[in-house]
């Protein structure tokens, strides 16, 4: 069975050059690039461009709340046949087993799911995560052809010291010839030097074309990352051009499923780069071709004999317009709509115990009271709006009382939730924006324990205990009462749901927001998230309490 | 122990972009590129140029003449750290016994040696050459790190009707995530496509700018040229830019000693495409990093954090001229010569199978006799000088005689030496040009028979016993007495003596030619070298006799 795809203009990668061809398909490989003139099937392509499909050099699958098969429906339609795909929040709630739940749960979808092990799991001896990932545990794992490396190393200060176990890692995937995946924000000249030289090839953390240019002229790739939470494509833009742009390649790292099903995947980076005047074919090579060869993905990522047949045909190339996706040869979607296919079987003990991750006693308004009482002076985390970092204020507050809606100082715990121990870590924030009732959700990086916060212990147990009894999730309560709710059952982070579905629960849980007196638009979650990720500056909070993230130790509440 | 380089201009083969800066080696790895600036050890550049160490992407050692040790002697001062060769010709001598002498031959020394397992062996069933390899042969040879793929696969018509066991060789390759050398030369459209869809990622047999580029936008390396006997560089200049050059890969593919001692390696291909105005920077990156990321060879081919320290200093960039060549860190060549290093023991067997490759008993005039007798209608082989194309021509000949001196017309005759058969092939031979005596060499692509050209039966005779009695090797006779001579006694094919003394012994055989009547310079062994590969049009001479090479078939002497 052959297909001939006729009168299209096809992006050749390897040169950049449009080049107007027929492309003869047979049994899911091209077997031809010229003037081929029959097939069994014949697909005109007049006025149209046919180039390789789109993929993903980073993304955590997780942050999309969807699990592969419906994330794969997703991004398809925006030209997206494959991804690299790191399973560090899985790997933190259930271990081994959340890390074999994604592969079995992945595989034969018309999307290639690589995987990278998660090195960092947990990240910090503060986190109270699911699990521990030793380099014994990530091994075996380099067996599975989809398995192409360690993913993002980023305790890069345990890289600088050469921490063993880290380093054991690294020199794992290394003896496999896998890659590694940095992560390594603002390192520069010898601490770089020496975060690379241990065996770190790429960065997607990169956030000034200065910081960039150094990376690859240091060997590294870099790739650009235009995600949901983080946004550097714009200043990024000189990476276009040469001669950085071969040593780049396109990411996500973080995406919401509104944002995917609204902006798009790739496709949009792209979109944005051409509509800032860089050359659209630039963003499909890195995309493509570059990523391919990067990760040693062979026959994937041209269209060319032999390579497979992933192919995209665009309307429009400066718009990324994706008309039609073809995965080996098939019509995997099609004018913004992927074609059906069949959900993978994932074995029930996987599926079990990735469901069964909220593993901790309902909570009661008393686990939220101090064991101080009394005005004292208190270490309180502050929220800034819109980032991820937090800084430490030193307040006075009723201990007792633990709240003051005035000067917007509410409680914030972090509740253990994957082994029972009952630890709770309790703070104090401020900015948090809440006039009443209160939030808790399972999304907390990286460990992922159930973040509260709240305006009174009730309304803070109620809220713990409604994303309990939904398995995971998000919820809000007011009066008591639970207001918007997004049940998250797949390990606390993912829904069962389409992307539709999870970005209209999603848009109406972050609606009730609202009643508790924010904002619209006010991204409460996206702060719960990180609240609790001690390697993010300054004040943190975790299962065990403050942690000064400077001076990575663990801090009392009070300081009087 | 740090050795700290200082004060010179690095090249950055990433971007193509020059750099000051200092560079700091530990244990043969570069640590950091910038403003380091203690070291152990210092070693000023000012003035200087560092670049890394310059890669053969396809070469035949064995056409050197030289073993590995003395290959990497002669090769070191001229820059190449590392070579990806073919032992092709020796696994046609000696099969999986002469692969492993050459991968014992070649370890440890200051050099690189990375080997591809030939697939053509021997190149066609006319040939009756020292061993058959199989797929099953060369499987296991892809557990050792340094072999990276399958040869050349010549066999481009078996490649295109997909023989089953050529497919099978390159799916074992494949199967391994290993590289597969191309040769096809001026295939193209369709029949290159079926070539390339194959498996086949690259190739060094382009002759002109337009087969390079087709084969590029097809998803294959080409591999830039410049040996002794084949020279493609002044036609694949403009692969030197855009968009071409990222994609291209420097090769010598067969290489005299002479030309290697006077004219350079890869190191002569960058500067003589610098003095046509070509960037060199451009063809040191296709020799270093492009070369290394095309077989995947890890921290290889770039002055960066974490790669091994394989540098080379030059004085001046234009001209290539090396003054220093570091291997993993440690002085190999200063000015011109190799510093000292340990020749690799090579177990016993293996060195004795390689050693004892002339099987055949001595031969007599009257093994040189036509069975006919009187004058017929003959097939003659057309030499044309400075090609290894021949082409047939149909002369009357006495046969009972047959040597016509007057007319050029000669015999030739290719014996069986592996398997002591006593199978030989007479032909007869136009433009050889020899006025008196014979000459004998053990060198015949693919199979490497003894060759014979002579003027008498006697004096045939006697140049083939020469090469016999030396173990291997080419000989001239006059008048019944040895004239010239240069033992190969490895395989047939190697010396053990330097390339100083390979070129200066080959130099006086070749000065003894002009004995025979040969005019000065003339390159008759080179012919000798051709005269019996059957995939080389038109007429040719095996131990089984003629081969129409057009038609692939056996063809009598006679016509009549």
């Amino acid at each position: 069975m052959t297909t001939l795809f006729r009168n299209g203009t096809v992006i050749n990668v390897f040169t950049g050059e449009m080049e107007k061809a027929n492309v003869l398909i047979e049994n899911g490989t091209i077997i031809g690039v010229g003037d081929y003139d029959e097939g069994d099937e014949t697909i005109d392509l007049t006025g149209k461009f046919l180039a390789p499909g789109l993929i993903d050099s980073h993304i955590h699958i997780e942050s999309t709340m969807l699990l592969p098969y419906e994330f794969a429906r997703a991004v398809l339609p925006h030209g997206t046949t494959a991804v690299i795909a790191d399973p560090h929040e899985i790997g933190n709630v259930a271990g081994t087993a959340g890390l074999r739940f994604m592969l079995e749960g992945s595989r034969g979808l018309p999307l290639d799911f690589y995987w990278m092990m998660p090195p960092c799991v947990p990240s910090t001896r503060f986190d109270e995560s699911g699990a521990v990932l030793s380099a014994g545990d990530l091994a075996p794992f380099y067996d599975d052809p989809m398995v192409l490396g360690l993913g993002e190393v980023m305790d890069y200060t345990g890289v600088e010291t050469r921490g063993p176990e880290l380093m054991k890692k690294i020199a794992g995937a290394a003896a496999r010839g896998k890659t590694v995946n940095g992560h390594a924000p603002l390192q520069t000249g010898r601490a770089l030097d020496r975060y690379i030289a241990a065996g770190v090839t790429d960065d997607h953390e990169c956030s000034s074309a200065e910081e960039a240019a150094e990376r690859i002229r240091k060997g590294q790739r870099v790739m650009i990352r235009e995600g949901t939470a983080a946004k550097n494509l714009e200043a990024l833009l000189p990476m276009f051009d040469p001669p950085y742009c071969a040593r780049c390649l396109l990411a996500t790292d973080d995406k919401h499923p509104a944002d995917l099903l609204t902006g798009g995947h790739i496709d949009m980076i792209i979109r944005k780069a051409a509509a800032s005047g860089k050359n659209p074919v630039t963003g499909i090579r890195m995309a493509t071709i570059q990523t391919a060869e990067y990760y040693g993905l062979k026959r994937t990522g041209a269209v060319a004999p032999g390579y497979r047949a992933d192919l995209i045909v665009l309307s429009d190339l400066k718009k990324m317009q994706v008309e039609a996706v073809y995965k080996d040869g098939r019509l995997a979607a099609e004018k913004g709509k992927a074609v059906p296919f069949k959900r993978p079987k994932v074995s029930a003990p996987l599926s079990e115990r990735v469901k069964n991750s909220m593993r901790l006693n309902p909570v009661s308004s008393e686990d939220f009271a101090f064991q101080q009482k009394g005005v004292h002076r208190c270490r309180v985390i502050r929220r800034i709006p819109g980032q991820l970092l937090t800084d430490e204020e030193l307040r006075n507050v009723d201990l007792g009382k633990g709240f003051d809606l005035e000067k917007d100082i509410l409680k914030i715990a972090v509740i253990e939730r994957h082994h029972m121990t009952g630890h709770i870590g309790l703070g104090l924030i401020h900015g948090a924006g809440l006039k009443a009732g209160a939030v808790a959700s399972s999304v907390g990086h990286d460990a992922h324990n159930l973040v509260v916060i709240g305006t009174s212990d009730q309304e803070m147990a109620a809220a713990a205990n409604a994303v309990k009894e939904c398995g995971g999730g998000m919820a809000a309560v007011k009066d008591g009462k639970v207001i918007g709710k997004m049940a998250l059952p797949y390990g606390g982070l993912m829904t069962d749901r389409s992307a539709e579905e999870a970005a209209k629960e999603n848009a109406a849980l972050r609606a009730s927001l609202t009643q508790l007196g924010l904002p619209e638009g006010e991204e409460l979650f996206m702060t719960t998230a990180f609240l609790s990720l001690p390697v993010i500056p300054h004040l943190k909070l975790t299962t065990k309490g403050l942690v000064d993230v400077d001076r990575q130790e663990l801090v009392e509440l009070t300081v009087d």
